[in-house]
Order: C-alpha cells, then sequence, then structure tokens
C-alpha cells in the first residue's frame, strides 16, 4: 500500500493515526512533524516513529502525507512542503470543512500530487496526543472528496488506509460534505456554545445552582462546547456560507416553538415534539447510537 | 416515616419509586393508581403494591400521597382526590415546573394537607413503568418547594423520603425553581428539539446522510429530542415565562456567533469558544459528568 507515511500535526487526530497504526502493526515507515517542542518531546518519548524537528523533511520519501492540524495552518504547512513532495504520492488532511481547502490546495497547482481529502468522523471533547486513542476510528465513518480527475486507483488506495485504521469509508463531492456536515456537526456546535454562554453567566446570582443541577440536559452540551477552540473557530470560518443558512433554517425553527409556547399552542407542541421523536429511533436504526437509555456517564 | 403511600401515575418516574421502594425494602405500605389499563396490568404482574381501580380509594388512609403524572392532569385529580386525602398527611408531585402548579394547588384550599413539591431531577429519554429502574434516583439532586406556612417538620420528613430513595435534597422557592430549571433543562429541550426539526428534513435529499453522519454532535441532540412529548408539551405551558426569557436571551448570544462568523471575526469566535471550555471544568467539578473523553456510548 504505502511504504512511508508522513503525519503533520499531531494532536487528537494525528496521534490517533499514530497509536493505530502501532497498535494494528500495520509496518509502514513513519515521519512526523508538530511545531511544538512539548509534543514532539511527548512523541519521542511515546512512539517509535522519527520525529523531525525541520517540517520539509518530514514529507520527503513520503507516499502518503496527512495534514492533521487545524484548517489555519494549512497554507503555511502547503508552502513549506511543496516542493518536498514525493512524485506521484498522495496528499490528505482530517479537516472538518472541505470546499474552501480545496481552493487553497488547488492554487498551489502541485504537480503529480494526489490531493484527496479525508474527514474521519471521530473525535472526543479532548485535544492534544496524550487524548489520542488507537481505537478512536474503530467503526467510525471517514469521508473522503476528490476532484474528478484524481484516479479512482488512488482514492481505493486512501479508503483502504482509511479502512485499515478500523473506518468505513464514503466518497462525497467537497460541496455535499461541507452541507452535511454544517447540519451534522457545526450547526450543533454553534447551539450548544450559545446555549452554555446564556445557562452560565457569572453575573447570575442562580449561576451556582445551574451547574449543580445540570444533569438535565445541560451538561450534554457543555461537553460538546468543551471541544477546542482554535479548531472550531477554523471550521467556523471555512463553512460558513453553509453554517450561516443552516443557522437561519434554525431560528424558524426555535420561532415556531417561541409562538406556540406565546400562545400556549398545546397541538403545535406536541406536533413539534412528536416529529423529532420518530427521528430519534432513525438514529438507532442506522447504527449511530444505542437505545439504551441514558442514566448519565459514570 | 410513613405507614402508607399513595403513587398516582406509575411511569417513568413513578415506577421507579416504586421499584427504589421495593428494591431498598423500605417496608411501607403502598397503594397505586394509573389511568391507564395496560399500565395497571403491568402492575398487578410485576408488583406487590395494591393496583386501584378507583383513584379515590388509592389514596385513603395515605400518609405521603404523590402525584407523578402529567402536569395538565394535575386538576383533575385533585378534583377526584381532595375529598379522601388523610388529614395531616404530606402531598407531593414529581413534575418539573412549579409555580403555576403551587398556584393550582392553593385555589385548591386543602385543609390540613401539607403540600410540599418534589422535583427529582432524574430520567432518561423513555416513558412507561417498563422504563423505570430502582437506581434511578441514586445520587441525584431532588429539590424541595413549599410554603412559608409548612412546617420544616413535614418537609423533613418528606427531603428523608426521597434520601432513602437514594438522592440528595435540597429546597428551593418555586419561582427559583423554575427560573434554574428553565436554564438547566428547558432551554436544552427547546433548542434540542429546534435543532433536529432543523437539521432532519424528510424533503431534504441528504437525509439518510445526516442520519449515517450523526455522530459529529447531533446525536446527543436526538436523544434530549425523543423525551416524552406530552410532559414537555405540559412543561413548557406551565413555565412560559421563563422560557419565554431565556430564549430571548439564548437569541442574542446565537446572534452573537452568528454576527463573528458572517464578519469572518476570528478573535470573537475564539472569545466565545474559550469561555464555554472553562465551565466544562466547572460541571466537571460540581460532579455533575465525568471527565472521561465520549467516544460514543456503546
Amino acid at each position: 500500500m504505502f511504504n512511508h507515511i508522513s503525519i503533520i500535526g499531531c494532536g487528537l487526530i494525528g496521534s490517533s493515526i499514530l497509536r493505530a497504526i502501532e497498535d494494528k502493526k500495520l509496518g509502514f515507515e513513519i515521519s512526523v512533524f508538530d511545531k511544538s517542542s512539548r509534543v514532539s518531546d511527548y512523541l519521542k518519548k511515546n512512539f517509535s516513529a522519527k520525529v523531525c524537528t525541520n517540517l520539509p523533511d518530514a514529507v520527503k520519501n513520503s507516499d502518503l502525507t496527512i495534514i492533521s492540524s487545524p484548517l489555519s495552518s494549512y497554507k503555511e504547512i502547503l508552502l513549506s512542503i511543496k516542493s518536498n513532495l514525493k512524485k506521484n504520492s498522495i496528499l490528505t488532511d482530517t479537516g472538518s470543512a472541505k470546499k474552501e481547502i480545496n481552493k487553497i490546495i488547488n492554487n498551489f497547482s502541485l504537480e503529480n500530487i494526489h490531493w484527496i481529502a479525508s474527514h474521519p468522523i471521530a473525535g472526543t471533547e479532548y485535544s492534544g496526543p496524550e487524548a489520542g486513542s488507537s481505537k478512536l476510528f474503530n467503526n467510525r465513518w471517514c469521508i473522503l472528496s476528490a476532484e474528478k480527475r484524481v484516479s479512482k486507483d488512488q482514492i481505493s488506495k486512501l479508503e483502504n488506509f482509511w479502512t485499515k485504521l478500523g473506518s468505513k469509508t464514503k466518497f462525497m463531492s467537497f460541496e455535499d460534505h461541507d452541507y452535511v456536515l454544517s447540519l451534522t456537526s457545526h450547526l450543533p456546535h454553534a447551539v450548544a456554545y450559545s446555549i452554555v454562554r446564556t445557562a452560565i453567566s457569572n453575573e447570575d446570582k442562580f449561576k451556582n445552582d445551574v451547574i449543580q443541577y445540570s444533569a438535565g440536559g445541560l451538561r450534554d452540551f457543555t461537553r460538546i462546547a468543551a471541544s477546542d477552540p482554535l479548531m472550531w473557530k477554523d471550521i467556523f470560518i471555512n463553512n460558513s456560507e453553509n453554517i450561516l443558512k443552516v443557522l437561519d433554517n434554525y431560528s424558524k425553527n426555535l420561532n415556531e416553538i417561541k409562538n406556540a409556547i406565546k400562545n400556549k399552542d398545546s397541538k403545535k407542541l406536541l406536533e413539534i415534539f412528536s416529529s423529532t421523536k420518530k427521528v430519534r429511533k432513525e438514529i438507532i436504526d442506522a447504527g449511530q447510537d444505542t437505545e439504551k437509555p441514558d442514566f448519565g456517564r459514570k
């Protein structure tokens, strides 16, 4: 498949790729680079991969280069590595927004490089290499996107790589990816950030009570709203068009509920709440969550 | 403590009280009533409590009467039981909104009855007696509220009862309860219903993709939005004033994020996301959630 792989950025996702490769004994030669010396030290202590102190060196001879750092760092990284990328190698990433990133990469006019975007739908509320897990990708989807000019063979090679890490893969256009993810992930995060800021204000004399009794729903949102700020800032800026569109639709749905509450319209409220109950069944049927009741995590 | 207890309404919460009493061998004589014959049959088969077919009979001789049915049923229940409530007994409930309910009960001018509201902050996304658990209240908060005229002795008796079921108790005014719960529970539910309706529309050609890739955040909201529609319709109508107020504050916070996205204002987005990250630590420090990462439930 690949002889040599390089990973640029070794936070939660990058280090999980590294862990999965070592754990599953996939036998690749690996070079890693992280601009943080703290992370580099951690990697040297915990992994057998070659930890590079110079970014262009890390990608030399790599058959697969994986960028796994915040979206806002891509331009600088590409400027630094573009002359060192191996002819006919695959370049991929693990970012959560694709259309704008594809434009950036196209602007570099990389020759004889197969650029195929990857998005492993996996993660936790933590960041950094210590938070990684070799099992992070097990049974999770990884969405791949590429321009039409990229050959099927190359896409298959990358699909095969993610499958070996434990993922299920799916191919989607850059545009479709960004729209679907704006609904499944970016909207929920925007909403979670807003709700936590509304519910927990240092000026509110009930602040401690709100924290104390957060098990009634709020608790779950605080987890989502604890995700890496830098990563999410980049996602919101890179997928702004879709996110603003779905936020407008969301505000309409919220106003519908607001008006039904204002008018004490029982019939309308029942209709709204019954419609969302049905959706839950579809999520469980699709294997995306368990039907076991949630008594709160231990 | 109490010789005889009656439970009116045996869904998730009522049946969990019954299970906890039997499981912990608290030794009360228990009468239960549920207007559904299906539920009554289930209770007869699975519990040793006396299952009454006539509501007024169920509360006769009870030292503690617990109403555990939707808020919209309280008036009818009270009309039916008021003449049969035992002198000097305690009347409580398990509802999620208190101020309006207190008005309703005050209007009945029950004489020699100690009305003390209870709200066990416990539950799952399921309903019905089959969904109950004897462990539901373990280590969960139960908030009690009462008018000033109610004696401390009576409140202590009820606190003691909830403690025996496994709960930690806290006393709060009806008004404070409704405000705090509008933030910790009612706002999150309003938001979850809106987000699920926005994200999953039968008209959207990406509906199946959205369900397939819901692990990125949406999944958790579908669980909250699967809660009992009838119960939630009642909560939204009974606590409408607080809920509308916090929804307005919420919309302001959401607009702040929207504007930052529109203006691609990185600094503002980072500031917002960093502020909510801090809150998570406070929730964990308060013992309201685990700090273990959430890889998705199995």
